[in-house]
């Protein structure tokens, strides 16, 4: 396993660019991913590319780097490209594209998205949900040309696991793969999230990782790593003891499945109200039991 | 008690105006408060206009109307008023700004907002932060000047259970109000939440709503109720009976301190991966439990 962090932890907590810097640097880890709450992609655009060097040089004083930059909780609570209406779905396309912007401002080589969400009664008429998702592919297949345009290397799509979002399990992730693939100028990847991917109300019997690795394994980009107990999406870190994520189950799930060279990003995403402290002791005690299996540390 | 709702539960369920319109008719409750999860004041402005009158007029077609407007998850998870630089703290102006235009555009008559986050740094350093809370007053003086114009009514200030951000307990939250009294072009009052109010391992014995609403009782806007623990800021909906807040403990707060004036907004906040069909349960299960002690219902 290569093991990577993903910002989330931070949000609200260690915002200014060197002081996360530094909490970074404490981690001893190699691979991390920004995400978009702390910069939002919409504030004016000469400031926000500030902010965004700000972030990217401090990190480089540190030996550090972003790989990635993914859509954050803040921008996920918007309809986004699944929205109800052809405005609310251009909007998004317009800030999809500033994310990219600001993606290569901070360094980052790839894109990372959930697409969003639908309306409840879209979700559930399938014509309309049938004309979002054709909408939804031109649009990746838009958001990939201006990509590489920018200099961009890959937009990765999360799957989620809502039945109002899509894709939401191994099949509908394969047909959206397949129907992007040969159509965008740079990859379009599917990214797993293991705690979406174990969620079991939904899934039901594919709440396997097994099953969403093999059958998505060419298309597959990097991955989120939580702990959970695949009744909610917890994001919980390694200190959990309810969680089914183990050690053994990582190396089991990546070596069966021949995926091992994929960055497994852990993505926490404590309640607003924990304490700084408690966070960051999450954080280094689940580096710690992962780093007897991590490759990379 | 007058009970109103915030439209917190709706958030990537029922987004279309008249989906959501006709949801919340059901309800049978006469205040409602939209919050920014559903429209970005970020987003271009004609169009953000013209969606905002599309959710006034689906509400006005069924007889309802927005008292207020609130800040949502997503701006609430960027560091905005509290932010560690005046590049941050300029564009959150701008940004509430926006939400007030938005406020008045939607047909609302007070804007509520929480303030922000620090960062960890700042957030521990005593002479920063209170060189922030000073900025921070006139921020919101300026912001009241800018809502009389736009013809706001008032502005509330939500107090949140997170050490790195103000008000935060009623000591700070009287602090602040008499700092702003007198100063404000329209009002600048205190909104307080039920379950932040609550929550003991910030508060310890201040955990306790008669002691909130007596001392900050000259400057109380309307209030979020939610069901709680008071060990975590939970936002769950009445089923849950690990809950602390009951009817009886409802009407012995508010009559013991004089404050049934105010309207009540049920505030819940369900994990996204809930189905809409159970977070509507959990709506209705809700307003039928609290509805004897209502007195608008």
């Amino acid at each position: 396993m290569i093991l990577g962090v993903n910002l989330s932890f931070a949000v609200k907590r260690w915002q200014e660019p060197k002081e996360l810097a530094s909490v970074c640097s404490e981690l001893k880890v190699n691979h991390f991913q920004l995400n978009f709450d702390f910069i939002d992609p919409w504030w004016p655009e000469d400031t926000r590319n500030k902010i965004c060097h700000d972030y990217r040089d401090a990190f480089e004083e540190k030996g550090l780097c972003f790989d990635s930059v993914f859509g954050g909780m803040a921008d996920y609570t918007f309809p986004q490209f699944l929205g109800y209406s052809k405005t609310i779905r251009d909007i998004s396309s317009t800030f999809r594209k500033r994310s990219i912007d600001a993606t290569v401002e901070l360094g980052g080589t790839a894109y990372g998205l959930a697409l969003g969400g639908m309306t409840h009664k879209d979700a559930y008429d399938p014509e309309k949900r049938e004309l979002i998702y054709q909408e939804t592919i031109e649009r990746l297949i838009d958001l990939a040309a201006y990509g590489k345009r920018k200099g961009l290397q890959d937009i990765e799509v999360e799957a989620t696991p809502l039945f109002t979002e899509f894709p939401n399990d191994p099949d509908s992730s394969l047909r959206m793969m397949k129907d992007l693939n040969g159509k965008t100028d740079i990859p379009v990847l599917l990214f797993v999230d293991w705690g979406h991917a174990l969620f079991k109300p939904l899934l039901k019997d594919k709440a396997d990782l097994k099953i969403w690795l093999t059958t998505l394994k060419p298309y597959l980009g990097n991955m989120h790593l939580q702990q959970t107990d695949g009744m909610l999406d917890r994001h919980w870190d390694f200190r959990h003891t309810e969680g089914i994520v183990t050690r053994e189950m990582i190396q089991d799930v990546l070596s069966s499945t021949g995926t091992e060279d994929k960055i497994l990003y852990l993505e926490f995403s404590p309640a607003f109200e924990t304490t700084d402290d408690d966070v960051l002791e999450g954080m280094k005690y689940s580096i710690e039991y992962l780093k007897p299996i991590a490759d990379n540390l």
